[in-house]
């Protein structure tokens, strides 16, 4: 199932998006009454796709991310093997979070700007010190996340908060796909492509099989610290193959089973 | 005046606290109908400080920290000087949130856990690209901030999200002093008194005349990235002084005109 969030002309709302791939002509967003934490509870209102516009499918209190968990990623980044450089927790603010389609803004400062399309974890229940083998119990879903970087702020504040914390850095979407089981974790591609002067080409073109931490060894790692609550996120770490935008671009991230998130880049 | 965060034999409320100086027996608890960043509505019911417990006096979004902004703690800490090493931001998580008199609870796992008695801001509306000097336009007032951190973890994650957002590692109130002219933010002390074993000694004893960035500096650094809300609150850096803390210990932070948040320290 597909739980999204939705600005459609009567107002904000969640909704559970029905129909058959991710062509928006066969889809219709079915209004639920609660949110996406529990089994839906339909209004009875909907909308063709057409008609509303997609927000990023959740409001999280936190963005936990992993750093460095692509050995390839690491290497290109950091100069460095990923034995030398484990993996890192970081924190993206709530504010950087930003939906399908709307522009990425940066920010004159904010140099050197690069995409990295990642699989992102969308939590279900309050949960602490949940074991690896549980990980499941704890999720509702995933989607994708971009977690788009200043890579010139990452080096000179040697803290990340602010090159990956700035406002819209943190595109979430389209929707949150709950059916975990349909997942094959040790091969899920992920594809990102920049468009740019009209040209697209793809850019990172890599699988979930090269991550150093595996989704449930995240959850365990994280919530040995913190307490995770519904609607936050995880950002399970970037492949290889990240590279600078610039205003005028477009970023599509490609993750099958979820769909495509894309977002244009504009200067803030 | 101040606002707090109150647990009553009703609930949780937010509240001013009414009375002079800091000795609760002084005190009484008002209630509001609304929250700290609007003026005050008042119920009519309210409390002696003997029948309610303090909370943190908000629910920030995000917690947004200045690292190395006194030039004694880069010292103490990072054992380089200033210039070598400016200011940088990170973030704590809501969840590493608790109040007064709530215990900073230390897993095995995070080891060498210190102190951080900081000044903190409090922000009173929406805002982004703030001015340095229009910050107190911004600003509903100034509470107390344990910035606690796992200083072993920070020097191993290299990014400091874990070792300083451990659930119930950033204390914060008592409550929230909204009389912020009437601080002198180039003389206002800053002491940390930990109680070990039984024995008191005072281990930070500083001024924020020491600061590198100002409060200004800091929301018009912080502004120029990222949008703050109504209840967010930013840490204005440590002083030096900072140690370790024990199960068993007690903590606590005076800043004059604020005045003191303690904490005990317990196993987690």
């Amino acid at each position: 199932m597909r739980f999204a969030r939705i600005a459609t002309p009567e107002g904000l709302t969640f909704a559970v998006i029905d129909g058959e791939g991710t062509d928006p002509k066969n889809l219709t967003a079915k209004q639920i009454a609660g949110t996406p934490y529990t089994e839906p509870e339909y209004t009875g209102k909907e909308w063709a796709l057409s008609d509303i516009r997609l927000l990023a499918p959740t409001l999280p209190s936190k963005v936990v991310a992993i750093g460095r968990n692509y050995a390839d990623h690491v290497a290109e980044v950091f100069k460095k093997s990923a034995e030398s450089l484990p993996p890192t927790l970081f924190i993206k603010p709530p504010t950087s979070v930003t939906g399908p389609g709307a522009p990425i803004r940066i920010p004159e400062f904010a140099t050197n700007v690069e995409f990295e399309g990642e699989l992102a974890v969308v939590i279900g229940k309050p949960c602490k010190n949940v074991s690896e083998e549980n990980w499941k119990s704890v999720v509702r879903g995933f989607t994708i996340v971009n977690d788009v970087s200043s890579r010139d702020l990452q080096f000179s504040d040697g803290q990340w908060a602010r090159a990956k914390g700035i406002d819209t850095f943190c595109p979430l979407g389209p929707w949150i796909e709950t059916d975990i089981d349909s997942f094959d974790l040790d091969d899920l591609p992920i594809k990102a492509h920049l468009t740019h002067e009209g040209k697209t080409e793809t850019k990172q073109d890599s699988n979930s099989d090269q991550m150093i931490m595996s989704v449930g060894e995240i959850i365990e790692f994280i919530t040995a610290s913190m307490t995770l609550l519904p609607g936050d996120v995880i950002c399970t770490g970037s492949p290889a193959g990240t590279e600078a935008m610039v205003p005028g671009d477009s970023i599509a991230i490609d993750i099958p089973g979820i769909g495509t998130l894309e977002n244009p880049v504009e200067r803030a």
